[in-house]
């Protein structure tokens, strides 16, 4: 567990000993974050531009909270002008936002944002289940107070040539100061952070019982943390962006149009291509996965019907696989093509 | 996931349609019970004789419920007197009570509690994660509204010779009568019943995405509850009632006594013996783990130090598990003797 909390603290770049991974697949991890940090009736600002944000603001909607939304059509991201005005506004408690929004395929840029929060008393929770290991991210520079990932995506972890979700340990940093100032507890003694510090040897106090831990994921999200550390943050990161890269090209040379279309704001992990006219994506799955034995995604949320996302992420982010998934592609366009009535 | 739904159904001995297997560790089953069923305001009843109780009231509490607690000592069950009582005094909406008391040892006798239950209109919960496969429940004809258990226990699952909890997806049957009922949202996307009634396919409409299953968990889940219908819900009773006898016989007859008097209470799937004078519990669970690649656990929240707990559960109870356990501790007895001040 200790060498699971220095590789968390590695890939999130904190000190902060309040790190640990959480025993739930990804959805967990959020409901940990939003169930330790708000309190009915507190103010959260929820910057939705795809379905976290939506999903962040139903469940902060269950525990009471005051919600208010930041909205931004999906396949675009926040501005600090956008998040300050927000700031502005409602006087949130909670900033809630998406580092790697995977159902449009946009990365949020994060620079600046931890300064902006705390300038208006806010503390800032960021997700970045997708986007980990694939994109830089510093959690103490960028002063970010909560962040949470998952061990399914880019960590591999458990290991495995899918690119989807899986079981798995999201992985969970915490700041100490909004658990010192709750007057309620978390309606969760599953998640409870207090709890789940101690559990971890995060609060120097004797370790107790609190639930069994899922050892074998641990083991194994130990070696995805492991395997990054190897590789180096910078290595990955790169790797990540020069594989989109490639994917990006492959797919405008192809004539497809990709959905978001600032270069800089597209996740390197997940990247989402419009559907072109006269197909049914659901018949390029299909014809994907059963001719090509890959998995490509639809849409999700908001991007349902309109894209593809095609994730390459860990292992699975190297040009072969960029060049393979072109090619199958390129098959099931010719393949796939409804005729027109 | 169908073949999952009958399992449990069988297991549970229900045709309840609301019948599924929630994604986490053993945990997450009483929450999800008790995010569902409560709602802040209601009262609860949560017989306590043991740490599940104790867990039970502690996770009520955080949903803002009114929660009355009815005691009895660990090692003993409640009558069907002591609950009417209870709920003559406090009127709750749902009664929550252990069927496998794996802190205790104690098996809580059921017959009659689901129509006394009903008679006061309060709804019956049901913790079986100790117990299922391994002691008769009759979800049906005992009119349970709400039942759980693990996957980890009797179930096997994932397949481990260690009769300690694992990774588990608890498996839950859920009445609709109180989902139905409920004018707020639970306070956990995660669990919220309704959301996974239609992701498990129970409510009749498309299934919608809603997390994404730990698919190997599942798979480990299904052969579980394949091999306890194969075997047959009255032979894995039976098979470990004849060890848990036998094994009480062993501990007897070298001069040990077991925490649970009466024979007919005690927990055919651990069992409970106390810690005799003149040791420290922790010397005797090392020296079977050393020596012996044995795990005997301590005591649990109100028996720590008084009693160890040894488990054997679906293809751990044999009658050469039962004598090589009464082997090894007869060994332990021998060697970890504290000499007298």
């Amino acid at each position: 567990m200790d060498e699971i909390k220095a590789g968390i603290q590695y890939a999130f770049q904190t000190h902060n000993r309040l790190t640990l991974a959480v025993s739930g697949s990804g959805h967990c991890a959020m409901e940990a974050a939003l169930f330790n940090l708000l309190e009915p009736g507190d103010t959260v600002l929820v910057a939705v531009n795809g379905i976290w944000g939506q999903r962040a603001a139903d469940i902060a909607r269950r525990l009471g909270a005051n919600v208010c939304e930041l909205l931004k059509a999906p396949g675009k991201y926040f501005t600090p002008q956008d998040i300050e005005q927000g700031l502005v506004q409602h006087r949130p408690l909670v900033l809630f936002i998406t580092h790697g929004e995977s159902s449009t395929g946009v990365l949020q840029p994060l620079e600046g944002l931890g300064e902006l929060c705390h300038r208006y008393g806010c503390l800032l929770l960021v997700d970045s289940v997708a986007s980990l290991g694939g994109a830089p991210i510093f959690m103490d520079q960028q002063e970010i107070d909560v962040l949470y990932s998952g061990s399914q995506k880019v960590l591999n972890a458990p290991p495995g040539s899918a690119p989807s979700r899986s079981v798995s340990e999201p992985v969970l940093c915490f700041t100490r100061e909004k658990l010192l100032r709750r007057k309620t507890m978390p309606p969760s003694f599953y998640l409870d952070m207090g709890l789940l510090a101690n559990y971890w040897g995060c609060d120097g106090e004797p370790r107790r019982y609190h639930h069994t831990a899922p050892i074998n994921s641990f083991f194994s999200l130990r070696e995805g943390l492991a395997v990054l550390a190897e590789l180096g943050l910078e290595n990955s990161w790169e790797r990540h962006r020069a594989n989109c890269t490639r994917l990006c090209q492959g797919l405008l040379d192809m004539g497809l149009e990709l959905f978001v279309e600032e270069e800089r704001a597209r996740l390197p992990t997940i990247t989402t291509v419009r559907l072109p006219d006269g197909y049914d994506w659901k018949d390029i799955t299909a014809f994907l996965m059963d001719n090509h034995g890959m998995e490509v995604a639809g849409g999700l949320g908001p991007t349902v019907g309109k894209v593809l996302r095609i994730g390459l992420m860990g292992c699975n982010s190297t040009s072969d696989n960029v060049d393979r998934v072109l090619a199958a592609l390129r098959d099931a366009l010719k393949r796939c093509q409804r005729s027109r009535l």
